[in-house]
């Protein structure tokens, strides 16, 4: 790819959050610009505190900005079964505290100030619950018309997780998501009918250890997370689905992915589908399909390509984490 | 198998509902002591009409009994796009009018006065919406114990045809559905994520057409059912999904088709999810999994046998209404 | 009135209840030909033994049907703080055991066969949940144009009870109430906004009290139900509400009561409305106003009428018990 | 009253919006720092407009800044017939064009800019759809703690307008009040139920017109609106509700109004209940009364006093319009 994606990483770190910012960090074609964080997986400190660590441990020369501390309605506890208290833990070595400090304007402003500031050439990559792309588009909604796109891990156009219809990020957020699924912006969806196919296997794993032999904390990171899904999962499971690192890898090699354009709506109902993405999967003669189609889903994925590209981005790290200390 | 299934059919005639019937009433496995109709493909009415055209048409020794007229609280328009104005239309030569006349008894009262009187022997087979079932379980919830099983077709396990998340069924009286998946009742569950696989193909209905030559009604519904299809979802579709008679195939084969325990529940929010029926597909620990299996799921089916099977039978029909005349 | 009513009680006592069922045994104008019993305040059980004991106490000549086990959908714990264990506590001496026993036909099924014996002429009379009603609706629709009317305690056009907004009759079972509302039969509401201007008070239980010395168990139940009521809502209170008699006195003398004609609907949705009555109270010009008005809503009583016609039923009542010894 | 208020008015101009700023402007224990706009009657650059031109017309020395463009997820028609197309319509002179022009910074930003800088001091007073105070306390929810109080007029704790149960302003933006309510801020609302008891009589415009002979605009805008109301509601009213006054009288002389701190919640839910308030005014033992009381509800309003207020403030108005040409 010749052309650079200039993006803003929306995150709730979160383990695989942090192989999608390696990710996008390792990569030429990928210009990240700024982290904003969210409550998600853990609570808005956690999530920024993390953001922190990351980007110390790794060196990477990015500002980091806290952004909504709650959902706009939902009220949930936290999954701290996960991603550990911390909401970064690791199976061994942990990344060192934060020394860094987090920008002083608000994630939401941020996200503004830079899409208006470059209309057409922002990606927002949201890899936790849409709170913060909700307010700016609540504040802005011509935000919608001035963002490249908008890249996601949520949803599901099959099973959820957290219920059997929804997964987490969409579930968080539902409200928040439906203004982004009506904003008119570009929406490039990597549901769990697609991450569940891009998994980090323990030979992946093996690989990113043996890159930087002794202390590496990514491998340990990556341990944990992998063996937390194995219990819950099961332990004949060929790896850990890697949800967030889609988003990015999608940007890097588009080709990895195969997508479908479709009407896609968020339930909100106080009801069994609170949460759910409802992506409108069913074939359509396409001479009288007039359904406004508003969100492109990924519907398959190479994991041979995408198991690689997520390695070899891991094992960069690895490193550089080594060599930043 | 050498047990002897005794079943009522609730139903709504409609194409694949005559095909189940025929089914039903070809094979030695079971022993159709009853059809019941409901308003559902089209009003009662014609719903019961169509019943009645079709036990006279191949002399079956079977009662009709009229339901429920309309849902519990859902009004919708019929979908006559898919069976006609009568509900039962040809591409060729209809079935003859109904000679027979519909039994004084409510389908209801009869569905609850059979169970009561050999508890533990009947199979209610539902192919139309819930609604005469949700009331006998109302006016008799004990009938729950009763009933050996209920085997419907309805709802999916993935997308929907009415909505993306709804199946017709399903849909055209959820408040019914949600009675009858919290009853207690033995359920077994023929969505469309089952009822896609198991296919009436254009040389299956050319076998049917060939084993009557001359006048051949079974043959020329069937072709009107599967044009319309055609139509619907694309002229290269290899054939036109049998909902209905997949019930009945599984009480004759059931090594047809695969099935899953799950939990399931209906939305009744009005929502887009209405009539969805969220069942929970998640994979789940089974030394930790505590959750009520409400609902045996049909998962897969085997199309070749299910095509040998319907073939036969409707052939079998096509051959026993010209020997009726 | 030279005109009688013919009237289905159909309740769940409930002291109120036993107040409008001795109403409509006394007086002249009322023809009180069948109890029908419903799961609500209380277990079916409990109501259906408690209207057999009422029958047995007072010497009645009515039958007593038992109908729904449970509501359509709805589930809830039963409020025995408002009714005692048996649903009709007395403070003093009980009914006596019933002697009598409960008809073999469904509530519902007898319901519809006087309906349909004298269509025009039976008004049902609901005190309690509306799900025989509402199941005999959907069992025969065309019944809502051959009954007289329905009178019924239930919703509120003000705030509710067990709810803000829900009154205890229509939340047990909304989809009922939503079912019977949407039928097009003639409706009569008396709801709390108008049921809490009827009351019982000290004096009136005195009176009561003092047509039978000795043993009155009529006197007893009142100052039962009295008492919870103060408990509840302040002694301060000049009264209890007598709700379900209001249906009664309406029949027997309307002119007690100010009606409006209004549209109205049940809330079902799984949010804080659920069970509420939503009627239409808006002023609007009768020039331009099209809205359907389904239901007549009592807004204004007068108390002491009221109360004069209460106590002298329950006084007549507490001598019947006494000679029926 | 001795004490200043600091007030923000957020509104959506509109007539008694224009007569809320009138009144603020004009009692000396109003400091009115700032107006915000919202979408509400009119489009939001009608609304801002519409400000503009008040402030202008009656030489206000007030910034005015524009918010949300549209509700959070509610999209609906605004209602031209009761304020006229521009939204502040007269029955005969309007008010001049704006010269003035909006702040470029947005709503909800001097929100939490001014109330940030002045922790406790600042009472914002809602007289539109609560979006920007939504966004404001999504953006920041420390603020419901930084802010003295919310004064709002919208929602009812009986019936509603714009449907049976919801007021326009809470049930154009619902999800925002919901948001609102829940935030813990201390909240104080004039509903439907206090303020259909404040009325603009014909005498009270009569007055208004006396003060300032020959061109008097105030006059002409409050003759507009209270002939919509009287066309809508009755010529035989005795006067037409001042909805948004209410806010500010109670700033001003709360004794006007009688209060009750009450439990209140926002219906959101796709049914006919959307956008309701319900508000639990159902009598309670405060001994064991446990609930939060989050909103302090009007519930009753001395009419003459409120009267008197307002049309003096009117009065003053049409004069300054005047003196300002």
């Amino acid at each position: 790819m010749s052309d650079i994606h200039r993006i803003i990483i929306d995150c709730d770190p979160g383990h695989d959050d942090m192989a999608a910012i390696l990710l996008a960090a390792w990569h030429p074609s990928i210009k990240l610009e700024a982290i904003t964080t969210v409550c998600g997986n853990a609570p808005l400190n956690h999530t920024t505190n993390n953001a922190l660590r990351i980007v110390d441990a790794f060196g990477l020369d990015v500002p980091v900005y806290a952004g909504a501390e709650q959902p706009l309605l939902h009220r949930y506890a936290f999954p701290a079964e996960f991603h550990g208290p911390s909401g970064l833990d690791s199976a061994g070595e942990d990344l060192p505290p934060a020394r860094g400090t987090v920008q002083t304007q608000h994630a939401v402003d941020t996200i503004i100030e830079r899409v208006e500031a470059a209309p057409g050439e922002i990606t927002l990559v949201v890899i936790g619950p849409m709170t913060n792309l909700a307010l700016a588009l609540a504040l802005r909604p011509s935000l919608a018309q001035k963002l490249r796109q908008v890249v996601f891990m949520g949803g599901s156009a099959t099973e959820g997780n957290v219920t059997p219809a929804a997964e987490f990020n969409v579930w968080a957020d539902a409200e928040a998501a439906r203004i982004v699924f009506r904003s008119g912006v570009r929406l490039v969806m990597f549901g769990l009918n697609a991450t569940h196919q891009t998994l980090m296997r323990r030979e992946d794993v093996a690989k990113i250890r043996a890159a930087q032999p002794g202390s590496n904390p990514v491998a340990d990171i990556m341990d944990f997370y992998c063996g937390t899904y194995f219990r819950f999962a099961g332990a004949d499971k060929p790896g850990a689905p890697m949800h967030d690192p889609c988003a990015i890898a999608y940007l890097i090699e588009p080709t990895i992915f195969e997508l479908t354009e479709r009407p896609g709506e968020v339930l909100v109902s106080a009801d069994g589908g609170y949460g759910q993405t409802l992506i409108d999967m069913r074939p359509q003669d396409p001479a009288h399909d007039t359904r406004v189609k508003n969100v492109a889903v990924a519907i398959k994925a190479d994991p041979i390509r995408f198991a690689a590209l997520v390695t070899e981005a891991l094992s960069w790290a690895a490193g550089r984490i080594s060599s930043t200390r």
